[in-house]
């Protein structure tokens, strides 16, 4: 029997990039990978966990957080969820975030998948950032959606390029299946950059204007995956503040600025769409461990949290400098990069004529050298209007071990040095 | 704007009957609720987990707990894991299970979705047993599938039936259409019954009679989630023990024998539809939670999780005596039931005439009275051969606290004799 059983969508999914060099790394121990979206290992907070999951578990909370809970998530978790966002967005007083249109997921990404299934049907098309997080390309492949990409300047996305792309879209009739704007708003991956508010506005703005056009809602999927992950006192406001929360679906986590091993995440939805993603979580899992939640949801009361997060904060920055000072002695001055603000990573240019590919001397010769980053083709969209760029790569500062990193970066000078 | 952005199969899926039912339970606190699959309260391994967390994150594998792992789970955990399978199913020597096709989700119910998601298309035909469990028949309706229902006898599926509907599916074309067999192997959801493994042998032969005609492998999707739940020494074997791995796609799960909050279950696949599922879940949520799969592995290996199971047997033993007790004193003879060996679960049938389902005079007079079931016509698939049966009740002596069950048995039994 030759042929298979197995669906269009399974046809559809690739390997997962991120599989691939999660394995990588993984097998070569020895390997410094500058590659995986791990978080740093030596602030987890293993003393944090160990002392709330002690407390809860010899608390009457004990035995209800070893219990099935709710498709929603814990009450008390999602109220701190609604509280928190809202005071990061600077409404000290009046309710903004209404928990019952909160969502605890297993981490953002589950959020993510959970909202292309909700509003995406095969053929449909999302607006992603060109470049943007490959895991999502891997979502919108494996659902057979159209991506369009939009260009992006350094301080987000080129709103010139939304409105010329949104335009195009009206005029061969195609913004009919036009679903959403996808947007890794703070500390992008794979960029660093992060979208001004007055950007996100701006966007949300545009896509408003064409929604006549499309016959019905067009969605900004915010991705705040690396919001706390910020290296300086300001923190830049969500989109989700303004008057447009009935189009914003914004994706948060408690993975990476607490414990990754842990994967809580969450979304805040218009209640619309909380209803169908509700939905269709209560059928892939009817809700996220309560263990988890409450070791997240007492680690937020406690405090633990907060303080916890300045730690990682700064522990993140100095990995960033390691990272950043180690490139401007070891690569050559026609590699362009930006100093990161926060999240995990540097994203290095080098001159177009250098590939970097994984089938690239380049990505060769520092697998040789041993040591390993994300080539910056995975990270593009693909366009039938251009040749995906194959001349970058994401550094990650993330997982790296402290004397990794500029070990990791002077074998990568080295090989860019030869040119 | 009146359309909705919603794709098609946020349309099709329904609230899920799980949620309201919970929601129902949590929302009215006096209500004894017969109705929600919870797990039992008091035996859940607190103490337990407790130590092994406390032990876990004050060892050296506590940090790597808290960080991402990878997409098909923990490498010991999958061991164990196929280890522990092999040995329910006789093995002692040989390696039957292959921890490479063992893959660690989110309870077993993430399973079912992957599984679901990795073979059928929308029109796909899936065969259930008839009632089943309803929210794999969410699943599929959210998914666009037909199921097909087969009859069930006390020891499981009527073979004759099945070779009658795949005999019909052949003859109607629709064969190519069909891709799987769902069984609920062990204590059934809803009805207790555990099918055969002569049965399951048998269903798997008669399922590849028909594969050439199919065109493509026909699969048996076994949900062995109540496995462990069993009441006496003898355990049945699982098909996978038998020469049929290549079709047989096994859904085991730690939750309900261990920590319904720590969600933790488990496949083991065919080899070609273990990496569609690995890869779809790489873009659910690239693996479950670390640090809940290092708890389950670390119970495993220290005994406590086979030091904690006969317990739990024993509790679910005394709680189901203890319904049927209540049964046996307090509902009319006309009501017909059997004795559970396993799970958590007794099917009660009423003659035709008594209708059960949420909107009958029943179910609401028992609302009133208090005392809350799952009526049996959600366990039903759609099927244009016949009405849906309406005249039984799922009654779950899981959640349920030990004076509440003859409580709420006899309030149903006033409500049953009340004809």
């Amino acid at each position: 029997m030759k042929k298979t059983a197995l669906s269009e969508l399974a046809r559809r999914t690739g390997e997962p990039a991120i599989s691939w060099l999660m394995k990588l790394t993984l097998d070569h121990p020895k390997l410094i990978s500058l590659a995986a979206g791990f978080t740093d290992n030596a602030s987890l907070p293993v003393a944090e966990a160990q002392t709330v999951l002690h407390d809860l578990l010899a608390s009457p909370a004990g035995r209800p957080a070893l219990q099935y809970g709710s498709t929603a998530g814990d009450a008390l978790l999602r109220e701190l969820t609604a509280v928190r966002v809202q005071s990061a967005d600077g409404h000290r007083d009046a309710r903004v975030h209404d928990p019952d249109r909160t969502l605890i997921t297993s981490g953002s990404q589950q959020l993510l998948y959970l909202t292309t299934e909700a509003l995406c049907d095969p053929g449909d098309i999302v607006l992603v950032e060109d470049p943007t997080y490959f895991v999502f390309l891997g979502i919108t492949q494996s659902h057979g959606l159209h991506t369009r990409s939009i260009r992006m300047e350094h301080d987000g996305i080129d709103l010139a390029h939304l409105e010329q792309v949104l335009t195009e879209l009206k005029r061969a009739g195609e913004l009919p299946r036009l679903k959403m704007l996808y947007l890794v708003s703070y500390f992008q991956n794979p960029t660093g950059r992060t979208t001004s508010f007055a950007k996100k506005r701006a966007a949300l703005e545009l896509l408003q204007k064409f929604e006549r056009a499309a016959g019905h809602p067009i969605y900004l999927l915010e991705d705040a995956a690396y919001r706390e992950l910020r290296f300086t006192a300001t923190d830049e406001r969500s989109a989700l503040a303004t008057a447009f929360s009935h189009r914003v679906i914004y994706a948060g986590t408690y993975s990476k600025p607490f414990a990754s091993g842990a994967r809580v995440g969450f979304g805040i939805l218009p209640p619309e769409i909380f209803t169908a993603v509700a939905r269709i979580k209560g059928n892939h899992d009817f809700g996220t461990s309560n263990l988890l939640q409450q070791l997240l949801a007492r680690a937020l009361a406690s405090g633990a949290y907060a303080k916890h997060l300045p730690l990682l904060q700064r522990r993140y920055a100095a990995k960033a400098a390691r990272m950043t000072n180690a490139i401007r002695e070891h690569f050559p001055a026609e590699v362009r990069w930006a100093e990161p603000q926060g999240g995990l990573y540097v994203w290095a240019q080098a001159p177009r004529r250098r590939t970097t590919g994984v089938k690239s001397r380049l990505f060769q010769a520092a697998l040789q050298q041993g040591v390993l980053y994300v080539p910056g083709e995975l990270c593009y969209g693909h366009d039938s209007a251009r040749r995906r760029p194959n001349h970058e790569m994401r550094l990650s500062f993330g997982g790296a071990k402290d004397a990794d990193i500029p070990r990791g970066i002077e074998r990568l000078g080295r090989v860019l040095q030869a040119g």
